[in-house]
């Protein structure tokens, strides 16, 4: 059964800018849902901020299984009704992969508990992605690491939960390491936080950062639910 | 230095209900106070819903090493900027012993990220609290179990990310079982939930389980923070 | 592409006892292999302690995608080189299910670094094996819980790592509680230790338990290595 | 209660070489155990290969809260019957310190149950040791980072299970990183791996470093045990 996937992109940098124009014509969403649609067995479609909501209608969260996340100077237009639809989505299984500046998302935010701030620096930089779980399904078919030329540098302390699953580490030649990969089990929707993708570079034009993507939409794909999400009396299942 | 722990309650129950006033004729937070005040390293204060700005004003909250919740009907009466306020000073490093029905608290939910849903079943029931992990602090001077004559049932599934330490698993004689006692970090504060303690049964005149409720007191306590919770755009340490 | 399964049973109490016979008439090993064959992409195959080399010659070893273990009476008799044999294979990447009364076997508890001892009672009691994971891929298919008529008590402390994916929980009506569905990494395989199946009732002719173990061989099956077990001397990548 | 450390030390390399015996005249152990002095609450000893068992006597080992363990070329040497006091020490209690090398000692390795292989360089490089659970009480006094002018390179996949809890991360001037400061639960004992220390640099001099193994000491140091490793047979606590 296909898996279908939602790539939504806040789309303000790409339209603003020329420089981020000419790595990502179409948006960065648009790049993303490309790759994704080489594998026939992904349904793949996008959404954005400026469409009418967001491009998020019941219709379409309710047809998504996993949706893919990019936002940045815009998070805060991102309206809260919407976040709850895609919160009480997630707790039914929706997967959830968030990809670099949505560290600061209110949904990734919501979903966390905590304040999910980190250090920055835009420099161009080169960065290395250490895989420290290589049998997790969400490394697999990636080498020992992914060399990424130029990306945007971001540091502990990185102020999440402890992930359940760190797939990635990853070390930037400026002198700090990054927690860049982590998983975390969220009612019954699972969450993949993924650090690379800086507008100013092509990493989603890199296929090893695409391949990660790829599994973690395979990882990420929602179970049948056994339960509601409330909160039930229920009747002894022996005497007491 | 002393640990300052302020005891907050709903006090709705006791107030009502002429049973439960039987039970903590001066509030379930003067019955905790009452035991914590037993520590002489422990400065205890009590605050209650009811109270203006929930007696948790900037001073109290400025103030509070650690904060104990009980809450139950009137989750929802708690004021969001009280909650907002709660919330980053558990970042900051406040601890937070969530008790009970404070399982659907506002505070306990948002720094949880999931709808915190279980089963319930108010049968008096015995209960029996398993201890998994007995080296852990918590765990402290506890046997091997902790029996409960009469308990609320509160049964999986419980939804919550997967706890960072699982002390506790309860045992309910209807045929349930429940994750009963889960630490969690959160910024730099620490979150202990613990889930003895329904109103109609005397729970909190058990020395065990106010035993627990203290060693998680000593758990939680802040440490210094190291850094702010903002996002600094940081220098390279190293030539790039 | 085939999962290749190889079903180990130590293959004694079958043979000695009449009582368990009638449950198993072909060996507890012969039952799973039974059921796994119904799985078309399942390969199976069994072994057993008495064979020469246990069964697991190189060949068969290098041969198994997944082992499937069931110990008891005889977990000293298995040969330390065999075991050291098993040991690299997993660290390799081949899976192991370590069944019941395989909490003691010379694999896991090597795998382990506990002594993974426990509590137990011979009353052919009632266990209930509640779902506290349930979007985990072991618990796929199963409903809130897993009723087991008859079952050999296993109690906390269960003296075992804290397991990295926490799945089932089992609850006894003599009163205790078990972690009963544990997942672990180590090295490049997956191991998941599942407790029921005592050997005198006919645990694993029950189709929830059989659907688990099912589950537990595709979560288990080996992902393809980026590193041999060895400490290279590398040069830096960066120049220092 | 004073707190009972034992610092063992391989004390080969000290003696061999010149040049490393300028840095540790009287050994790594000594100047170890030179620092741990300062805290009026440790009672420190230490201990060294090359004694009658290895300075692990019965007598040592019962009177040992925390151990600490530093050794590198001749883990071979160690007796395996030493070895196996340890571990059962360790689970009924003793912390246990692995510094640096001692990844690949044979308790240590014993203990994880993998083969803790890791990438290795040594090039006087510099390395930086992050924080990233900074409400850790090992972090406990410690900034955002310490730097360690030059240590050799030990660089990930590092073959470790997932640790409990992991509370530093290295970066590595040459282009690696490290999961550096790694907690677990073994038993009722608590080990800790700190990869700084290799022999040819004076990082055991560093006051940063020295506090986190007092931390860790503190960290580690034995609980009462509620149950003996046994697997005992019991009676049900309820009618079944």
């Amino acid at each position: 059964m296909a898996i279908r996937v939602t790539v939504w992109n806040e789309y303000r940098h790409e339209k603003r800018e020329e420089r981020i124009a000419k790595i990502y014509p179409e948006g960065i969403h648009n790049a993303i849902a490309g790759y994704l649609k080489e594998e026939p067995d992904f349904e793949v479609r996008t959404a954005t901020l400026d469409q009418p909501e967001h491009g998020l209608t019941d219709e379409v969260l309710e047809n998504t299984d996993v949706l893919i996340w990019w936002g940045h100077m815009a998070h805060r237009e991102v309206k809260d009704e919407i976040v709850e639809k895609i919160y009480y989505r997630v707790l039914k299984g929706m997967g959830l992969i968030a990809l670099h500046s949505a560290h600061l998302s209110k949904i990734f935010v919501k979903l966390m508990g905590t304040s999910c701030t980190l250090k920055w620096r835009e420099a161009g930089e080169n960065e290395r992605l250490w895989v420290v779980e290589p049998s997790h399904p969400i490394a697999e078919g990636i080498g020992e690491y992914i060399d990424i030329e130029q990306e945007e540098m971001y540091g502990e302390r990185f102020d999440i939960p402890t992930p359940d699953e760190l797939v990635f580490i990853g070390w930037f030649k400026g002198g700090e390491v990054f927690r860049s990969g982590c998983c975390y089990k969220r009612g019954y929707g699972k969450v993949f936080y993924f650090q690379p993708g800086h507008e100013s570079y092509p990493v989603y034009h890199n296929p090893q950062i695409i391949k990660v993507i790829k599994n973690a939409v395979r990882w990420a794909k929602p179970v049948k639910m056994i339960s509601e999400i409330t909160c039930p009396n229920v009747k002894p299942l022996e005497k007491i």
